[in-house]
């Protein structure tokens, strides 16, 4: 049985806890958070402190909390040669304090505290010093997920950078468009099945085979007018320089 | 038993001969395309030809050509007082030539001639400038897809721009993301779980309430950590504008 310590629970930590307590060949044996009222929402029978200097014994320590954080709270931790990793997919090991083993626990996934995730379909990235420590967090990711990776440091950081691209900015396109359509009395649903599908293409076709539409055809009297018909300077922006990359993109290749 | 013309076998063409040709109710009369390679691909036993002069007798005739030759291709066809519709999410219905009735049956949808298409649950906006015309569309539209909306050529075009930010912009996040992951070894596939879920979670959240990462949380940090890791200077302009776009907009609103 592992015993496991979770540390931080922001959208991240919450859905650990939730996905650990549901499977089995492990326990979460305390949980921390900075403030008490986000403990209050946890079983009470549950082991759980505001005060680092009280952490008891485990085998893994997750810390889930902000980027910022990471280092602060590894150094505070009141023990010494422990396997503590982070869920971060943006920053390094090395960025763990020196006086623990270091470690990586990255779910790939967009968490919102009110949506249930599937975990079995998350992949997990893991990364450790010696390979014992990568067996047990392998072991642990195996029990969440059908998906788990080894990955280092490096490729996570990169890998990152590109579910910024795939995930943040669509969703801020999936935002914009929802802001074109409220002005027009237009129902922001009747482009659900357009999205959905753009995604689930991919199974089928490259992005760059999937791409369609004005900037790839270089249809500069539909760009023209596209731009004349956005008043949001940001939105004019964006659509410049998104359409300019796919006109260069298809140039550069045919 | 309407008769209908196809003018056009390009994606949209295509994927309409083929909707058309497993639902009841209506015969697909004669298929035209400019030339006759496309047309190679059609059942011989069709009436086809590479001449509008030809076009034959037909309840609709829908234009599925590209943008810019709808005008041309309308102001030559060899009849009057005929409905006569396009395709297209851009351009208004009066851009199709006056002698014949206008009207306009557009599929919110991407299409890639490889990809099958349940036309089910493809939204079909139609406009028609009388109503035994709108109903004819209605009838059509409804024997392809269980989502059909009647939309006013203004509300298409700001539909249009909604669509290429939600659909053509968000691929080309989907392509950016695939080159970082390549030139870093690490298998675009990762991703895939949590591009779904991006498109998967509107049905629960709205984009706003979906937007996660730096930019969101203004995290100066990661942003100008990831500017760095950018070598590409198109998607580096990208990145800033849309999260100068994405900090606005929670500024604002916070």
């Amino acid at each position: 049985m592992i015993s496991i310590v979770i540390i931080g629970l922001g959208n991240i930590g919450t859905h650990l806890y939730k996905a650990f307590n549901s499977a089995d060949g492990f326990t979460v044996s305390q949980l921390y958070n900075r403030t008490q009222n986000k403990l209050n929402a946890f079983p009470k029978a549950l082991n759980s402190t505001t005060d680092l200097s009280k952490l008891i014994e485990a085998d893994v320590y997750i810390i889930a909390t902000s980027d910022d954080s990471i280092d602060t709270i590894s150094s505070a931790l009141p023990f010494t040669n422990k396997l503590v990793v982070h869920t971060s997919g943006s920053v390094p090991i090395h960025a763990l304090a020196n006086k623990n083993r270091k470690g990586s626990f990255y779910p790939l996934q967009t968490f919102s505290n009110d949506t249930p995730i599937n975990f079995k379909e998350v992949p997990i990235c893991i990364e450790a010093q010696n390979t014992s420590d990568l067996l047990v967090l392998q072991n642990l990711a195996e029990k969440l997920s059908n998906k788990v990776f080894h990955i280092t440091s490096e490729q996570r950081k990169s890998m990152h950078l590109a579910a910024v691209f795939a995930n943040n900015f669509t969703n801020h396109m999936y935002y914009i468009a929802e802001q074109i359509c409220k002005e027009n009395n237009v129902p922001f649903t009747i482009l659900s099945p357009l999205l959905k599908e753009t995604a689930q293409k991919l199974d089928s076709l490259s992005p760059y085979n999937a791409q369609t539409g004005p900037a790839k055809r270089n249809d500069i009297g539909t760009i023209d007018r596209h731009l004349k018909e956005l008043t949001n300077t940001s939105y004019k922006e964006i659509y410049t320089a998104i359409s300019k990359s796919i006109t260069n993109t298809y140039e550069k290749k045919l």
